[in-house]
């Protein structure tokens, strides 16, 4: 943390780096710790290799965020070069800093803050603000809340720590708005939205007597619903609910004819192992990879791996 | 609080009532009280007047329930002697000690601890072991959390304080099973339960410019899916989270023939006077009416109802 903190006092124009897809804990890192770094007079710039959703755009009210050329490069809650997306080949040899919190971490800046006890990666954002001195107004309690929020599923998972909600608790005291940003982030969907889940939840298959649960969503779908691609990031918790799944995958079509698989896990099974078969990754209860169509040839490929996965735990 | 453990610490057989329809709430705060009587070396002994689902057997666990006379009467989370439901009659004048966290409660006992602050009715039980001087234990941790959890739609709702968020940390530090709870509380379905949700999502209709959603409930599609009443509680919280929605609507028909309309609101809309119009009551956020059937007849009415709310508050 000290180091860390040292890297930051001592530079002046600072880049802060997003990973990809980007999500409520990498935003909510980022912004709030460009808004530290601002008061502490530094100039900052932002940069995700993805669009980003518009229900983030609180996060960046007021942030004075500057073009140019910056002196040092940090990145948030990226766990692996590779999920820089479009930004990596710029960057990726370029990165003074990453501050992460993925067990799972591949090193690939000069320096690394990995803190894989933290459920969310804001946790070590506020270690560091308050490392570094920085009050925490409003704004940086509102960034570092939605990431606590979203990275636990509110609270919910298994990398909720003590830790994480007594910081909750310090965030509404400095003045986050809790129950605005949940109402935000788990409880408002699209009309499109709401019909779309309702059609991939019928098209659930159940698998390997009951333990491996699919659904899939083709871009037909979406476009009848007339859902867009982050609508749906919801849905892909939804088969490993259901009594009886270890391995919950959703496959959902990109626009390049890959489909993106989502693997959620209960219990002994790790989505990780699934995912690694496919040359994919993330963490034990949720990782990814992506996987070349048609819809019959991904279904095909996941579920052998998942076969393959249940194998090496004798199921 | 201090009356109260005084009273507590004074008798010997204490009879804890928990609401009719019980919740984790209410659940958790009669075994957590319960497990800590017992350890104060108190006879206890416990009354519901609803059935209690399967899923809350852990709280029980381990906790030696007595037959016979109390000396002492003390009900938890209930807001109304109405709400003990078969058990009113037999002890609504007895009870010596009522424990509640609604803002609504109408006094019915002859002492009172009420603490509207806070989010859940447990956060209050937990002060009273601390003030009794009792020991937390894993099962204690458990009832405590799982009441904190429920009634906040797992940390989500405005009714979350940072002492929520304290009070869930201490409970994890004491041993609480924080993931497996919410996991049971909120992430488990079944098969029947999935599908049953899918198709009444499909059968949302939208009403009044979008301000109003409403999804039926058959006794038909509950065969189909094979599907409890119970299993479909969850659903009535869904029109609501549907952008533009002001008044989310869900009929579900009952056996006799009567639908029961679940109503939850959003911004100014109230959904007890939504229900008053058709003799039933609630929260502003949260209520629910009787309506004799055919379908399209109880829709009729209930459509009628939200008009004349919206039409009050000039929308």
């Amino acid at each position: 943390m000290q180091p860390a903190a040292l890297l930051l006092q001592e530079r002046d124009k600072i880049l802060i780096l997003s990973h990809a897809s980007p999500d409520g804990d990498t935003l909510g890192s980022a912004c709030a710790l460009m808004h530290g770094l601002i008061a502490m007079g530094k100039t900052v710039f932002f940069q995700c290799g993805d669009e980003i959703d518009k229900k983030f755009a609180y996060l960046f009210e007021g942030l004075e965020l500057s073009a140019g050329e910056p002196d040092t490069i940090v990145s948030v809650d990226v766990a692996d070069k590779n999920l820089l997306g479009t930004l990596r080949e710029t960057y990726e040899n370029r990165i003074d800093l990453a501050i992460d919190h993925h067990a799972s971490h591949v090193p690939f800046a000069k320096e690394t803050l990995l803190r894989p006890e933290c459920g969310a990666n804001t946790e070590i954002i506020y270690g560091l603000l308050v490392e570094l001195g920085v009050s925490i107004t409003p704004a940086i309690a509102d960034c570092i809340y939605t990431g606590l929020s979203t990275d636990t599923g509110c609270f919910r998972f298994s990398n909720v720590t003590p830790e994480t909600h007594r910081i909750a608790a310090a965030m509404m005291e400095y003045g986050a708005r809790a129950a605005e940003i949940n109402k935000v982030m788990f409880d408002t969907k699209s009309r499109a939205q709401t019909d779309a889940e309702a059609k991939a939840m019928l098209s659930i298959e159940y698998y390997h007597s009951g333990r491996c649960a699919l659904i899939s969503v083709t871009r037909e779908m979406m476009l009848q619903s007339g859902v867009t691609d982050t609508e749906l990031d919801a849905i892909v918790a939804r088969p490993r609910q259901i009594a009886g799944v270890l391995i919950g995958v959703t496959l959902k079509e990109k626009t390049d004819g890959h489909f993106k698989a989502s693997v959620r896990t209960n219990g002994p099974a790790d989505a990780s192992a699934v995912c690694k078969y496919l040359g994919g990754g993330g963490h034990k209860g949720a990782a990814g990879c992506s996987i070349r169509g048609p819809l019959a040839d991904a279904k095909m490929k996941i579920l052998a791996a998942c076969e393959a996965h249940l194998g090496e735990l004798g199921l």
